[in-house]
């Protein structure tokens, strides 16, 4: 199969890279510098102690995908909308798949015209080491639902990237949304490690109150999703969360996708969300003073 | 007059070297150390670029105070009950003055059977640079009031250092608490100068809604209030407020004391206040995460 991935960064290269062992992979990037280097180098991945490198075709994100079978967007939620609008003959294409945290993009792939329309939520750990390398710090997978079009999304089972097809694309997306809403915000206002939500009484008593208000706002089975969230937190308790990291780096955060998101359907529902909106400011704020 | 001042920290110096212009004063430290330098080097205040030095006599704090006629209190609010549990014969002077932030010492007080009972305020920005050392840092004024007996509380017109009798101790106290209620958590949570709160607006959003529910709680002129913590905002800008320098030091805060008191008080009057009880737990938080 031809597959195209939009966007170099370290989701983007993980694709490129595992999705080579089967398939023949183009990945359009921002620069052109980093798809020189790309072509020159490949894609590296580096896991636990070994490091392998898989041949890729890379080109400028502002050419062509016409020849592409399937077109996945690896890039942040809040430049979906740009990356859209730079992509000649997208709807050519039959199927493209969103790969974004949160449901802001939603209301932006609903308008696409291509007959298939994807969206998946990742599941791994992933660094972006350098232009053409990345480090897979947690094995994870892939979850994909059909938002439109055909009945099968997309399956795999290359080994430590294993894809899967699900029916319901709402609840994939909500349930990434509600762990990245309960775990992000909190991780990236005390700069602290996700383990430390688990470790530290008051900001679980914070975290509890955070995932009710969420909840009472967007559906979902709330034992069930709550046990998620645990064994999430918990699984990646040495790791900071993108968010963080963000912060750290004193970049533009995903905050907008995720609780920005949830403050826009409480409106709607005439739901109170105090936290919600205080967590909001307080990333925004951060954002805003930087550093 | 004699005048005893119980703590040797900022205040505690701040109070024994400026009321020795007029009055006989000593001070009692916790530590032997301190009163020994204190006798040898006497309390030394800096102000802009100048420093004046001033005879100050020093015991340390468990020996008795029966021969003062007025002792100030200038302990943190959270170690008042043991430090009264060290003077001996202190229920023999015949007035006491407690100079702490919050509300949470109130109930402490309440027990002493002393004649005259007196509750202040300080606005004085002051550091303590050594043990016999602090730097006057914002020249402002104490405010007393009397809690228990007398008609009239404690005046004085040492320049720089005014200290004025007010009729409502009640007004006096929850006036600051409310100052540092809206002021103190959130330059502690983010790590910012109090002038940060009217510059960022998510953060100035966030200081409006902590405003709104802590005076739902505690009875206040809301306008002259909001006023008041807005110049106070103004005016101490360029400073750290006490509780982001107890957090940067790894120290105790002051948070029980201010929105402790405020969550016993909504839960009295059985009030809703969500963002005081998150503000709460992230300061807690963030004291037991340390540094």
């Amino acid at each position: 199969m031809k597959i195209g991935i939009i966007g170099g960064g370290s989701i983007g290269l993980l694709f490129a890279g595992y999705l080579a062992e089967q398939h023949n992979v183009t990945i359009y990037t921002r620069t052109e510098h980093q798809a020189n280097e790309i072509n020159k180098k490949g894609v590296t991945i580096n896991k636990q102690n070994t490091s392998k490198t898989y041949r890729v075709q890379a080109k400028k994100t502002s050419v062509s995908v016409i020849e592409e079978d399937i077109v996945f967007f690896a890039v942040k939620q809040y430049i979906v909308e740009d990356v859209l609008l730079q992509i000649p003959d997208l709807e050519k294409v039959r199927t493209v798949c969103f790969l974004q945290n949160g449901m802001s993009h939603i209301k932006i792939i609903e308008k696409l015209i291509n007959p298939t329309i994807l969206v998946g939520i990742v599941e791994h750990g992933a660094l972006k080491k350098n232009e053409t390398t990345v480090t897979h710090t947690g094995v994870g997978g892939t979850k994909i639902g059909v938002f439109k079009g055909k009945n099968k999304a997309f399956d795999s089972t290359i080994p430590d990237f294993p894809i899967e097809s699900h029916e319901k694309w709402y609840e994939i997306v909500t349930s990434k949304l509600i762990v990245n809403a309960v775990i992000n915000p909190l991780t990236a206002l005390y700069g602290v490690k996700n383990g430390e939500l688990l470790e530290n009484g008051y900001f679980h008593n914070q975290m509890k109150a955070l995932f009710h208000e969420i909840t009472s706002v967007i559906p979902s089975n709330k034992e069930k999703m709550w046990e998620l969230v645990m064994t999430i937190c918990e699984n990646t308790a040495q790791n900071k969360s993108s968010m963080l990291r963000d912060i750290e780096k004193g970049s533009k955060t995903e905050i907008e996708a995720i609780l920005g998101y949830v403050l826009g359907e409480a409106i709607k529902k005439n739901e109170k969300v105090v936290i919600t909106q205080f967590l909001y400011d307080s990333i925004k704020g951060k954002e805003q003073k930087g550093g």
